[in-house]
Protein backbone atom coordinates (compact mmCIF):
# COMPACT_ATOMS: atom_id res chain seq x y z
CA UNK A 1 0.00 0.00 0.00
CA UNK A 2 1.31 3.69 -0.94
CA UNK A 3 2.27 5.04 1.92
CA UNK A 4 3.80 8.88 2.91
CA UNK A 5 6.46 9.72 4.89
CA UNK A 6 4.66 9.38 8.05
CA UNK A 7 3.57 5.75 7.31
CA UNK A 8 0.25 6.58 6.68
CA UNK A 9 -1.67 4.93 3.64
CA UNK A 10 -3.55 7.19 0.53
CA UNK A 11 -6.54 5.62 1.49
CA UNK A 12 -6.29 6.46 4.88
CA UNK A 13 -6.29 9.88 3.76
CA UNK A 14 -8.92 9.79 1.59
CA UNK A 15 -11.08 8.34 4.23
CA UNK A 16 -10.45 11.03 6.60
CA UNK A 17 -11.11 13.97 3.46
CA UNK A 18 -14.67 12.01 3.64
CA UNK A 19 -14.87 12.19 7.05
CA UNK A 20 -14.44 15.69 7.06
CA UNK A 21 -17.99 15.99 5.41
CA UNK A 22 -21.21 16.27 6.93
CA UNK A 23 -24.63 17.27 7.32
CA UNK A 24 -23.78 20.38 8.49
CA UNK A 25 -20.31 20.79 6.34
CA UNK A 26 -21.96 19.62 3.20
CA UNK A 27 -19.65 22.90 0.80
CA UNK A 28 -16.51 23.25 2.81
CA UNK A 29 -13.35 25.23 1.31
CA UNK A 30 -10.13 23.53 0.67
CA UNK A 31 -8.40 24.85 3.85
CA UNK A 32 -11.26 23.84 6.15
CA UNK A 33 -11.56 20.07 4.50
CA UNK A 34 -7.20 20.14 5.07
CA UNK A 35 -7.87 21.45 8.72
CA UNK A 36 -10.96 18.77 9.20
CA UNK A 37 -8.83 15.98 7.91
CA UNK A 38 -5.84 16.74 9.23
CA UNK A 39 -4.12 16.61 6.02
CA UNK A 40 -1.41 19.23 4.07
CA UNK A 41 -2.89 21.67 1.94
CA UNK A 42 -0.73 20.51 -0.80
CA UNK A 43 -1.76 17.01 0.02
CA UNK A 44 -5.69 18.12 0.68
CA UNK A 45 -5.90 19.87 -2.81
CA UNK A 46 -3.96 16.60 -4.71
CA UNK A 47 -5.99 14.31 -3.66
CA UNK A 48 -9.19 16.45 -3.78
CA UNK A 49 -8.53 17.28 -7.61
CA UNK A 50 -7.83 13.50 -8.19
CA UNK A 51 -11.08 12.62 -6.65
CA UNK A 52 -13.12 15.51 -8.68
CA UNK A 53 -11.49 13.58 -11.66
CA UNK A 54 -13.40 10.58 -10.97
CA UNK A 55 -16.55 12.83 -9.76
CA UNK A 56 -16.34 11.14 -6.48
CA UNK A 57 -16.06 15.39 -5.35
CA UNK A 58 -17.23 18.24 -6.49
CA UNK A 59 -17.00 22.14 -6.60
CA UNK A 60 -20.12 24.12 -6.33
CA UNK A 61 -20.44 27.84 -7.71
CA UNK A 62 -18.26 29.21 -4.86
CA UNK A 63 -15.45 26.68 -5.54
CA UNK A 64 -16.48 24.80 -1.83
CA UNK A 65 -15.54 21.06 -2.16
CA UNK A 66 -18.93 18.74 -2.00
CA UNK A 67 -18.90 15.19 -1.87
CA UNK A 68 -19.69 14.24 -5.72
CA UNK A 69 -22.60 12.56 -7.60
CA UNK A 70 -20.69 9.70 -8.90
CA UNK A 71 -19.50 8.38 -5.33
CA UNK A 72 -23.21 8.56 -4.07
CA UNK A 73 -24.11 7.04 -6.85
CA UNK A 74 -22.12 4.17 -6.17
CA UNK A 75 -22.44 4.11 -2.49
CA UNK A 76 -26.22 4.03 -3.04
CA UNK A 77 -26.81 1.62 -5.98
CA UNK A 78 -25.44 -1.29 -3.76
CA UNK A 79 -25.87 0.15 -0.72
CA UNK A 80 -25.86 -2.29 2.37
CA UNK A 81 -28.93 -0.55 3.44
CA UNK A 82 -31.29 -1.51 0.43
CA UNK A 83 -32.60 -4.78 1.21
CA UNK A 84 -33.56 -3.45 4.58
CA UNK A 85 -35.24 -0.40 3.11
CA UNK A 86 -36.89 -1.77 0.33
CA UNK A 87 -38.70 -3.46 2.87
CA UNK A 88 -39.62 -1.64 4.98
CA UNK A 89 -40.54 1.41 2.65
CA UNK A 90 -43.91 0.62 2.15
CA UNK A 91 -45.01 -0.07 5.29
CA UNK A 92 -43.29 3.20 6.79
CA UNK A 93 -45.19 5.42 4.17
CA UNK A 94 -48.39 3.93 5.67
CA UNK A 95 -47.61 4.47 9.36
CA UNK A 96 -46.18 8.00 8.23
CA UNK A 97 -49.73 8.78 6.70
CA UNK A 98 -51.73 7.95 9.89
CA UNK A 99 -48.89 9.26 12.33
CA UNK A 100 -48.30 12.23 10.59
CA UNK A 101 -44.76 12.99 11.83
CA UNK A 102 -41.39 11.55 11.43
CA UNK A 103 -40.77 7.82 11.25
CA UNK A 104 -37.91 6.52 11.07
CA UNK A 105 -35.49 3.12 10.35
CA UNK A 106 -31.98 2.79 12.48
CA UNK A 107 -29.75 0.14 12.60
CA UNK A 108 -26.56 -0.11 15.39
CA UNK A 109 -23.94 0.47 14.04
CA UNK A 110 -20.30 1.01 16.27
CA UNK A 111 -21.81 2.66 19.32
CA UNK A 112 -24.91 4.69 17.91
CA UNK A 113 -27.88 4.33 15.94
CA UNK A 114 -27.47 5.09 12.25
CA UNK A 115 -30.58 6.25 10.75
CA UNK A 116 -30.71 4.82 7.22
CA UNK A 117 -34.23 5.84 6.13
CA UNK A 118 -36.83 9.04 7.67
CA UNK A 119 -39.66 10.08 6.60
CA UNK A 120 -41.07 13.22 7.31
CA UNK A 121 -43.14 16.44 6.29
CA UNK A 122 -43.03 20.29 6.67
CA UNK A 123 -45.60 20.32 9.80
CA UNK A 124 -43.72 17.35 11.64
CA UNK A 125 -42.30 18.01 14.90
CA UNK A 126 -38.62 18.40 15.36
CA UNK A 127 -36.23 16.03 15.14
CA UNK A 128 -33.31 15.72 15.28
CA UNK A 129 -32.82 12.48 12.68
CA UNK A 130 -31.04 12.83 9.20
CA UNK A 131 -31.06 10.29 6.68
CA UNK A 132 -27.29 8.35 7.36
CA UNK A 133 -27.13 10.89 10.71
CA UNK A 134 -26.29 9.11 14.12
CA UNK A 135 -27.77 9.59 17.92
CA UNK A 136 -27.03 8.44 21.05
CA UNK A 137 -27.63 4.92 21.87
CA UNK A 138 -28.77 5.67 25.81
CA UNK A 139 -31.06 8.63 24.43
CA UNK A 140 -33.04 7.38 21.35
CA UNK A 141 -36.00 5.15 21.49
CA UNK A 142 -34.32 3.55 18.56
CA UNK A 143 -31.08 3.14 20.09
CA UNK A 144 -32.82 1.79 23.52
CA UNK A 145 -34.21 -0.75 21.89
CA UNK A 146 -31.14 -1.64 19.72
CA UNK A 147 -29.22 -1.41 22.91
CA UNK A 148 -31.77 -3.41 24.73
CA UNK A 149 -31.12 -6.79 22.38
CA UNK A 150 -27.81 -5.68 21.80
CA UNK A 151 -24.85 -7.77 22.76
CA UNK A 152 -24.16 -8.02 26.31
CA UNK A 153 -20.80 -6.54 26.30
CA UNK A 154 -22.20 -3.20 24.49
CA UNK A 155 -24.69 -3.15 27.56
CA UNK A 156 -21.97 -3.06 30.18
CA UNK A 157 -19.78 -0.85 28.03
CA UNK A 158 -22.43 1.95 27.77
CA UNK A 159 -23.30 1.61 31.34
CA UNK A 160 -20.13 1.78 32.11
CA UNK A 161 -19.31 5.05 30.48
CA UNK A 162 -20.58 8.62 31.09
CA UNK A 163 -23.74 9.25 29.85
CA UNK A 164 -24.38 12.40 28.18
CA UNK A 165 -27.91 14.52 28.70
CA UNK A 166 -29.48 15.91 25.56
CA UNK A 167 -32.35 17.26 27.86
CA UNK A 168 -33.44 17.00 31.36
CA UNK A 169 -35.18 14.04 30.50
CA UNK A 170 -32.30 11.86 29.04
CA UNK A 171 -31.31 8.63 30.95
CA UNK A 172 -28.26 9.28 32.58
CA UNK A 173 -28.13 7.27 35.44
CA UNK A 174 -26.54 3.49 34.85
CA UNK A 175 -29.13 2.21 36.85
CA UNK A 176 -32.10 3.63 35.57
CA UNK A 177 -30.54 2.64 32.21
CA UNK A 178 -30.17 -1.04 33.17
CA UNK A 179 -33.57 -1.36 34.35
CA UNK A 180 -35.47 0.59 31.38
CA UNK A 181 -33.26 -2.00 29.08
CA UNK A 182 -35.07 -5.12 30.78
CA UNK A 183 -38.43 -3.19 30.59
CA UNK A 184 -37.92 -2.75 27.02
CA UNK A 185 -37.15 -6.16 26.20
CA UNK A 186 -40.49 -7.28 28.50
CA UNK A 187 -42.69 -4.89 26.96
CA UNK A 188 -41.27 -4.91 23.31
CA UNK A 189 -41.65 -1.22 23.32
CA UNK A 190 -39.30 2.36 24.07
CA UNK A 191 -41.44 5.09 25.41
CA UNK A 192 -39.42 8.25 25.79
CA UNK A 193 -40.72 11.63 25.79
CA UNK A 194 -38.44 14.62 26.14
CA UNK A 195 -35.22 12.52 26.10
CA UNK A 196 -34.01 14.47 22.37
CA UNK A 197 -36.04 17.57 22.42
CA UNK A 198 -37.61 18.70 24.85
CA UNK A 199 -41.08 19.31 22.72
CA UNK A 200 -41.04 15.68 21.01
CA UNK A 201 -41.63 12.05 22.33
CA UNK A 202 -39.90 9.58 20.47
CA UNK A 203 -41.11 5.78 20.11
CA UNK A 204 -39.84 2.63 19.34
CA UNK A 205 -40.01 -0.99 18.30
CA UNK A 206 -37.71 -3.14 17.23
CA UNK A 207 -37.58 -4.90 13.30
CA UNK A 208 -37.16 -8.82 13.18
CA UNK A 209 -35.24 -11.33 10.47
CA UNK A 210 -35.97 -14.73 10.09
CA UNK A 211 -35.18 -16.07 13.78
CA UNK A 212 -35.72 -13.64 15.65
CA UNK A 213 -33.02 -11.69 15.55
CA UNK A 214 -33.20 -7.90 15.90
CA UNK A 215 -31.77 -6.08 12.86
CA UNK A 216 -33.58 -2.51 12.93
CA UNK A 217 -35.52 -0.05 15.16
CA UNK A 218 -38.35 1.44 13.58
CA UNK A 219 -39.40 4.77 15.24
CA UNK A 220 -42.06 7.69 15.33
CA UNK A 221 -41.62 10.84 16.83
CA UNK A 222 -44.61 13.08 17.86
CA UNK A 223 -45.60 15.64 20.15
CA UNK A 224 -44.08 15.43 23.99
CA UNK A 225 -48.21 15.45 25.03
CA UNK A 226 -51.05 13.35 26.22
CA UNK A 227 -51.59 12.05 22.62
CA UNK A 228 -48.41 10.39 22.37
CA UNK A 229 -49.28 7.15 23.27
CA UNK A 230 -51.55 6.92 20.80
CA UNK A 231 -48.96 6.31 18.11
CA UNK A 232 -48.23 3.23 20.16
CA UNK A 233 -50.68 0.50 18.67
CA UNK A 234 -50.19 1.90 14.71
CA UNK A 235 -46.09 1.58 15.23
CA UNK A 236 -46.33 -2.27 16.94
CA UNK A 237 -48.40 -3.29 14.01
CA UNK A 238 -45.73 -1.37 11.22
CA UNK A 239 -42.51 -3.34 13.36
CA UNK A 240 -44.62 -6.89 13.54
CA UNK A 241 -45.41 -6.17 9.27
CA UNK A 242 -42.05 -5.24 8.53
CA UNK A 243 -40.84 -8.07 10.73
CA UNK A 244 -42.91 -10.55 9.34
CA UNK A 245 -42.04 -9.39 5.42
CA UNK A 246 -38.10 -10.29 6.64
CA UNK A 247 -38.96 -13.43 7.79
CA UNK A 248 -40.78 -14.53 4.65
CA UNK A 249 -39.74 -12.41 1.36
CA UNK A 250 -36.29 -11.27 1.85
CA UNK A 251 -33.95 -12.93 4.26
CA UNK A 252 -31.05 -13.19 2.30
CA UNK A 253 -30.61 -8.98 0.80
CA UNK A 254 -30.92 -8.16 4.77
CA UNK A 255 -28.75 -5.99 5.92
CA UNK A 256 -25.34 -6.68 8.52
CA UNK B 1 0.17 10.43 -6.49
CA UNK B 2 1.08 7.14 -5.97
CA UNK B 3 1.42 4.81 -9.07
CA UNK B 4 1.34 1.39 -10.07
CA UNK B 5 4.21 0.45 -12.32
CA UNK B 6 1.76 0.52 -15.06
CA UNK B 7 1.61 4.25 -14.02
CA UNK B 8 -1.69 4.31 -12.77
CA UNK B 9 -3.37 5.77 -9.58
CA UNK B 10 -4.28 3.85 -6.75
CA UNK B 11 -7.18 6.07 -6.19
CA UNK B 12 -7.97 5.01 -9.82
CA UNK B 13 -7.95 1.19 -9.04
CA UNK B 14 -10.36 1.88 -5.64
CA UNK B 15 -12.85 3.60 -8.10
CA UNK B 16 -12.60 0.44 -10.38
CA UNK B 17 -13.53 -1.40 -7.29
CA UNK B 18 -16.72 0.35 -6.26
CA UNK B 19 -17.42 0.41 -9.83
CA UNK B 20 -17.60 -3.22 -9.77
CA UNK B 21 -20.32 -3.34 -7.82
CA UNK B 22 -24.29 -2.30 -9.01
CA UNK B 23 -28.03 -3.14 -8.49
CA UNK B 24 -27.34 -6.38 -9.74
CA UNK B 25 -23.93 -7.16 -8.19
CA UNK B 26 -24.45 -6.41 -4.21
CA UNK B 27 -22.17 -9.42 -3.31
CA UNK B 28 -19.41 -10.23 -5.37
CA UNK B 29 -16.38 -13.00 -4.61
CA UNK B 30 -12.93 -11.81 -4.22
CA UNK B 31 -11.72 -13.30 -7.80
CA UNK B 32 -14.99 -11.92 -9.85
CA UNK B 33 -14.37 -8.23 -8.11
CA UNK B 34 -10.85 -8.38 -9.62
CA UNK B 35 -11.78 -9.63 -12.60
CA UNK B 36 -14.94 -7.21 -12.68
CA UNK B 37 -12.21 -4.19 -12.03
CA UNK B 38 -9.50 -6.01 -14.30
CA UNK B 39 -7.00 -5.94 -11.59
CA UNK B 40 -4.91 -8.54 -10.93
CA UNK B 41 -5.95 -10.74 -8.12
CA UNK B 42 -2.99 -9.85 -5.26
CA UNK B 43 -3.42 -6.26 -5.98
CA UNK B 44 -7.88 -6.68 -5.44
CA UNK B 45 -7.16 -8.24 -2.23
CA UNK B 46 -4.99 -5.63 -1.01
CA UNK B 47 -7.28 -2.97 -1.65
CA UNK B 48 -10.02 -4.72 -0.24
CA UNK B 49 -8.49 -5.77 2.79
CA UNK B 50 -7.39 -2.06 3.69
CA UNK B 51 -10.93 -0.95 2.77
CA UNK B 52 -12.62 -3.68 5.22
CA UNK B 53 -10.68 -2.13 7.78
CA UNK B 54 -12.52 1.53 7.29
CA UNK B 55 -15.61 0.47 7.09
CA UNK B 56 -15.44 1.01 2.94
CA UNK B 57 -16.41 -2.28 1.76
CA UNK B 58 -17.54 -5.47 3.99
CA UNK B 59 -17.58 -9.17 3.77
CA UNK B 60 -21.07 -11.02 4.07
CA UNK B 61 -21.77 -14.29 5.60
CA UNK B 62 -20.34 -16.34 2.42
CA UNK B 63 -17.54 -13.55 2.31
CA UNK B 64 -18.68 -12.19 -0.29
CA UNK B 65 -17.56 -8.44 -0.64
CA UNK B 66 -20.31 -6.00 -0.60
CA UNK B 67 -20.00 -1.87 -0.15
CA UNK B 68 -19.67 -1.43 3.62
CA UNK B 69 -21.76 0.73 5.42
CA UNK B 70 -19.68 3.31 6.48
CA UNK B 71 -19.06 4.55 2.93
CA UNK B 72 -22.57 4.73 2.07
CA UNK B 73 -22.90 6.50 5.29
CA UNK B 74 -19.99 8.97 4.62
CA UNK B 75 -21.68 9.12 0.91
CA UNK B 76 -25.52 9.97 2.10
CA UNK B 77 -25.18 12.07 4.64
CA UNK B 78 -23.94 15.26 2.47
CA UNK B 79 -25.11 13.74 -0.41
CA UNK B 80 -25.43 16.05 -3.79
CA UNK B 81 -28.88 15.02 -3.92
CA UNK B 82 -30.07 15.25 -0.83
CA UNK B 83 -31.28 19.06 -1.12
CA UNK B 84 -33.40 18.63 -3.73
CA UNK B 85 -34.90 14.89 -2.48
CA UNK B 86 -35.69 16.49 0.78
CA UNK B 87 -37.75 19.41 -0.67
CA UNK B 88 -39.34 16.71 -3.63
CA UNK B 89 -40.18 14.45 -1.06
CA UNK B 90 -43.49 15.64 1.15
CA UNK B 91 -45.00 16.39 -2.28
CA UNK B 92 -43.89 12.83 -4.33
CA UNK B 93 -45.67 11.18 -1.18
CA UNK B 94 -48.69 13.19 -2.24
CA UNK B 95 -48.37 12.00 -5.36
CA UNK B 96 -47.77 8.58 -4.82
CA UNK B 97 -50.58 8.05 -2.52
CA UNK B 98 -52.70 9.60 -5.19
CA UNK B 99 -51.70 7.33 -8.32
CA UNK B 100 -50.67 3.91 -6.25
CA UNK B 101 -47.63 3.43 -8.93
CA UNK B 102 -44.25 4.75 -8.62
CA UNK B 103 -42.70 7.85 -8.66
CA UNK B 104 -39.29 9.13 -8.99
CA UNK B 105 -37.04 12.10 -9.52
CA UNK B 106 -34.34 11.74 -11.92
CA UNK B 107 -31.12 14.05 -13.29
CA UNK B 108 -29.09 14.38 -15.80
CA UNK B 109 -25.75 12.67 -15.29
CA UNK B 110 -23.45 11.99 -18.12
CA UNK B 111 -25.78 11.12 -20.76
CA UNK B 112 -27.93 9.26 -19.16
CA UNK B 113 -30.53 9.99 -16.51
CA UNK B 114 -29.72 9.15 -12.93
CA UNK B 115 -32.54 8.77 -10.62
CA UNK B 116 -31.99 10.24 -7.04
CA UNK B 117 -35.25 9.24 -5.30
CA UNK B 118 -38.50 6.34 -6.36
CA UNK B 119 -41.36 6.02 -4.55
CA UNK B 120 -43.21 2.56 -4.87
CA UNK B 121 -45.33 -0.02 -3.38
CA UNK B 122 -45.75 -3.93 -3.92
CA UNK B 123 -48.36 -3.59 -6.44
CA UNK B 124 -47.13 -0.91 -8.59
CA UNK B 125 -46.90 -1.81 -12.37
CA UNK B 126 -43.50 -2.85 -13.34
CA UNK B 127 -40.53 -0.63 -13.42
CA UNK B 128 -37.11 -1.06 -13.91
CA UNK B 129 -36.01 2.06 -12.26
CA UNK B 130 -34.15 1.79 -9.33
CA UNK B 131 -32.68 4.62 -6.86
CA UNK B 132 -28.84 5.19 -7.87
CA UNK B 133 -30.01 3.58 -10.95
CA UNK B 134 -29.59 5.32 -14.60
CA UNK B 135 -31.69 4.48 -17.89
CA UNK B 136 -31.08 5.82 -21.35
CA UNK B 137 -32.21 9.36 -22.01
CA UNK B 138 -34.28 8.60 -24.99
CA UNK B 139 -36.26 5.55 -23.74
CA UNK B 140 -37.35 6.96 -20.98
CA UNK B 141 -39.99 10.10 -19.94
CA UNK B 142 -38.04 11.63 -18.12
CA UNK B 143 -34.73 11.15 -20.14
CA UNK B 144 -37.20 12.92 -22.68
CA UNK B 145 -37.74 15.97 -20.27
CA UNK B 146 -33.87 16.66 -19.47
CA UNK B 147 -32.66 15.92 -22.75
CA UNK B 148 -35.47 18.42 -24.13
CA UNK B 149 -34.28 21.02 -21.95
CA UNK B 150 -30.78 19.86 -21.44
CA UNK B 151 -27.49 21.59 -23.70
CA UNK B 152 -27.75 21.55 -27.35
CA UNK B 153 -24.53 19.82 -27.85
CA UNK B 154 -26.09 16.96 -26.19
CA UNK B 155 -29.23 16.84 -28.14
CA UNK B 156 -27.14 16.74 -31.15
CA UNK B 157 -24.98 14.38 -29.77
CA UNK B 158 -27.98 11.59 -28.55
CA UNK B 159 -29.24 12.15 -32.40
CA UNK B 160 -26.67 10.90 -33.85
CA UNK B 161 -25.84 8.25 -32.09
CA UNK B 162 -27.91 4.83 -32.54
CA UNK B 163 -30.45 5.22 -30.43
CA UNK B 164 -31.14 1.68 -28.64
CA UNK B 165 -35.05 0.28 -28.84
CA UNK B 166 -35.43 -1.52 -25.34
CA UNK B 167 -39.29 -1.88 -26.72
CA UNK B 168 -41.16 -1.92 -30.50
CA UNK B 169 -42.30 1.53 -28.89
CA UNK B 170 -39.20 3.03 -27.95
CA UNK B 171 -38.17 5.90 -30.37
CA UNK B 172 -35.60 4.97 -32.67
CA UNK B 173 -35.84 7.63 -35.35
CA UNK B 174 -33.69 10.70 -34.80
CA UNK B 175 -36.27 12.41 -37.10
CA UNK B 176 -39.49 11.06 -34.45
CA UNK B 177 -36.95 12.03 -31.23
CA UNK B 178 -36.43 15.86 -32.37
CA UNK B 179 -39.91 16.20 -32.97
CA UNK B 180 -40.85 14.87 -29.39
CA UNK B 181 -38.09 16.99 -27.72
CA UNK B 182 -39.81 19.90 -29.65
CA UNK B 183 -42.89 18.67 -28.42
CA UNK B 184 -41.98 18.78 -25.04
CA UNK B 185 -40.87 22.05 -24.50
CA UNK B 186 -44.19 23.06 -26.43
CA UNK B 187 -46.10 21.35 -23.96
CA UNK B 188 -44.32 20.69 -20.45
CA UNK B 189 -44.74 16.86 -21.03
CA UNK B 190 -43.19 13.60 -22.13
CA UNK B 191 -45.77 11.03 -22.39
CA UNK B 192 -44.46 7.24 -23.12
CA UNK B 193 -46.84 4.49 -23.51
CA UNK B 194 -44.49 0.84 -23.61
CA UNK B 195 -41.08 2.75 -24.15
CA UNK B 196 -39.41 0.87 -21.73
CA UNK B 197 -41.76 -2.04 -21.24
CA UNK B 198 -44.98 -2.84 -23.05
CA UNK B 199 -47.09 -2.65 -19.65
CA UNK B 200 -46.13 0.84 -18.32
CA UNK B 201 -46.38 3.96 -19.54
CA UNK B 202 -44.06 6.76 -18.22
CA UNK B 203 -45.11 10.36 -17.91
CA UNK B 204 -42.68 13.11 -16.75
CA UNK B 205 -42.57 16.82 -15.84
CA UNK B 206 -39.56 19.14 -15.81
CA UNK B 207 -38.68 20.30 -11.86
CA UNK B 208 -37.14 24.03 -12.31
CA UNK B 209 -35.21 26.09 -10.00
CA UNK B 210 -34.67 29.35 -8.94
CA UNK B 211 -34.71 31.52 -12.68
CA UNK B 212 -36.69 28.47 -14.69
CA UNK B 213 -33.46 26.57 -14.85
CA UNK B 214 -34.36 22.76 -14.96
CA UNK B 215 -32.87 20.54 -12.93
CA UNK B 216 -34.87 17.12 -12.55
CA UNK B 217 -37.52 15.85 -14.16
CA UNK B 218 -40.19 13.96 -11.98
CA UNK B 219 -41.92 10.86 -13.14
CA UNK B 220 -44.76 8.42 -12.56
CA UNK B 221 -45.19 5.00 -14.24
CA UNK B 222 -48.32 3.29 -14.33
CA UNK B 223 -49.95 0.83 -15.92
CA UNK B 224 -50.28 0.84 -19.91
CA UNK B 225 -53.74 1.32 -20.50
CA UNK B 226 -56.60 4.23 -21.27
CA UNK B 227 -56.00 5.27 -17.67
CA UNK B 228 -52.32 6.33 -18.01
CA UNK B 229 -53.74 10.68 -18.80
CA UNK B 230 -55.64 10.75 -15.54
CA UNK B 231 -52.13 10.98 -13.86
CA UNK B 232 -51.41 14.15 -15.96
CA UNK B 233 -52.87 16.74 -14.14
CA UNK B 234 -51.65 15.55 -10.71
CA UNK B 235 -48.49 14.86 -11.87
CA UNK B 236 -47.88 18.69 -13.29
CA UNK B 237 -49.32 20.20 -9.89
CA UNK B 238 -47.00 18.09 -8.44
CA UNK B 239 -44.05 19.34 -10.61
CA UNK B 240 -45.21 23.12 -10.21
CA UNK B 241 -45.32 22.00 -6.55
CA UNK B 242 -41.43 20.86 -6.23
CA UNK B 243 -40.14 23.77 -8.45
CA UNK B 244 -41.86 26.65 -6.67
CA UNK B 245 -40.33 25.12 -3.19
CA UNK B 246 -37.58 25.43 -4.97
CA UNK B 247 -37.93 28.99 -6.05
CA UNK B 248 -38.29 30.07 -2.99
CA UNK B 249 -37.55 27.60 -0.18
CA UNK B 250 -33.71 26.02 -0.98
CA UNK B 251 -32.04 27.68 -3.79
CA UNK B 252 -28.63 27.49 -2.15
CA UNK B 253 -29.35 23.58 -1.51
CA UNK B 254 -30.11 22.75 -4.79
CA UNK B 255 -28.48 19.61 -6.76
CA UNK B 256 -25.86 20.17 -9.91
Amino acid sequence: MARSSSGESLLSRVVRIYEAFGPDHRAVTLSELAERSDLPLATASRLVNELIDYGWLRRDAQRRVCVGVRMWELASRAAPTLGLRDVAYPIMADLHAVVGHSVQLGVLQDREVLYIERLSAPRAVRNRVRVAGRLPLHATSSGLVLLAHGPRELQESVLASPLRALTPHTITSPDLLRATLGEIRRTGLAYCPGFVDECATGIAVPVRAGGGRIVAALSVVVPNDASARTAVPALHAAGRGISRMFGTAAPARMVV
